[in-house]
């Protein structure tokens, strides 16, 4: 089987433009079939400061309403997207923008309201391979934005790392299926104090002893979560750190088995 | 050989919930291949406003810093692409959407400055097909905003009319290829006063004719030279009317003839 690599990329480089020129250059040499998916990072915030619409958050999540949707599928979908695939173009890699929407890739619904509405988010129920794999084959690069849709004309802000999860599972009986979760550190961390301190390998074992010592909590759960989900449905790889990872086999980064 | 339909519409539409809402479910009944372009209406004008954006036009065209460019690519790529989209799916119309940077499809040149500095505006230079046919042979409706890139990195704002003109005229040697302009009248009109007046046919000769006699001015001019290019480059068919002329073969409109 042909190796597919799956990679997310976060605040630390979407917001960064130098490390943004940086990242597409070294990706663009990435061999191989590839998916990038990019979280919004600040600009949707930002943006939504100079309109004066308000930012709710619940549990360090957003709550999505029409204004706020708006924002992040101007943001999303529109700024950041075309500008990373015209950056991809640049470096003679052909990339298409997808949202969820978009070939009817992926299809979610919307959050049931229990003690939290968080409005038009959406939990991803399918993704639809087969657009991405004669596109794949066609040489072609998919770059997806956080943003999926119902299927009845409603897009819906949904979880970057969930999207590149759910992607990396959808191929992971037609490729080996490697999954890459980018951002500022080098992994997961013994000690959030110390930047060398990575955890190389982690298994569903060992994950359970480091929740339960405190050692992951907060922000890392939700990704390792995702994480696991993936290595439990067949992708045959997952990987967290920073993007260097990608490019020099010797950078330290931590390992999820399972 | 195949009839390809590219049709354009404009801001009656796009700014219209309704006329939106309508034209898509109607669009998405249109039989065999075809590629919707659509314009940006009065969105951006909208966004700038509410950023404290200054807008600024010569000779009804818009001028496009760095900041526009921006909400440009917001509003058309993000906002207006999206959600048609995401409607022509909920309408089984398996749409993807496109600027001219996605697949490498529409390459232009910023304009060069002359008497006036348009700031990021393309000229269109390249349709690439090989794509778009691989989608269309895939039942895929691409959906293009009115955005092309400079293959440099760099995304250009583009006319919409002229984008839809390129296309045509780039698949006019392997499709039987039709040109529709959906805009807010009936075609071009002998009197403007007359919603009626529909001119339902002018070629070469007659269009020299009513440029002369002060029947064709202003707007309507750079729309029907996209025309003439269109069917000088062999595009067999191309049409100016209300969006009606595409599912109602009685509508009165405009048809353009060499």
């Amino acid at each position: 089987m042909k190796t597919l690599k799956v990679i997310k990329i976060g605040g630390n480089i979407i917001d960064n433009e130098a490390a943004l020129t940086t990242f597409i250059k070294d990706f663009s040499t990435l061999k191989g079939p590839k998916i990038l998916v990019h979280g919004g990072g600040k600009l949707a915030t930002k943006l939504a400061e100079q309109m004066n619409i308000p930012v709710q958050m619940n549990e360090g999540r957003r709550i999505t309403d029409a204004d706020t949707l708006d924002i992040i599928t101007m943001i999303y979908a529109g700024k950041i997207n075309k500008n990373i695939v015209a950056q991809l173009q640049a470096h003679s890699c052909n990339a298409i923008g997808f949202s969820g929407a978009d070939g009817n890739t992926i299809i979610s619904e919307k959050r049931p309201i229990k003690t939290i509405d968080y409005g038009f988010v959406g939990d991803v129920k399918k993704v639809n391979t087969d657009t991405l794999e004669v596109l794949l084959k066609n040489n072609i690069t998919p770059v997806f934005c956080a943003i999926t849709h119902d299927e009845k004309g409603q897009l819906l802000n949904t979880n970057a790392d969930t999207i590149a999860s759910e992607i990396a599972i959808a191929f992971a009986s037609t490729y080996n299926t490697e999954l890459y979760y980018c951002f500022e550190k080098n992994g997961v961390l013994q000690d959030v104090d110390n930047a060398d301190s990575v955890i190389e390998h982690i298994d569903t074992g060992t994950y359970k002893t480091l929740i339960e010592n405190g050692i992951i909590y907060e922000g890392m759960l939700p990704k390792l979560n995702n994480c696991f989900h993936a290595i439990n449905q067949n992708v045959q790889k997952v990987c967290i750190g920073t993007s260097d990872m990608l490019f020099n086999t010797k950078n330290k980064h931590t390992t999820i088995t399972q």
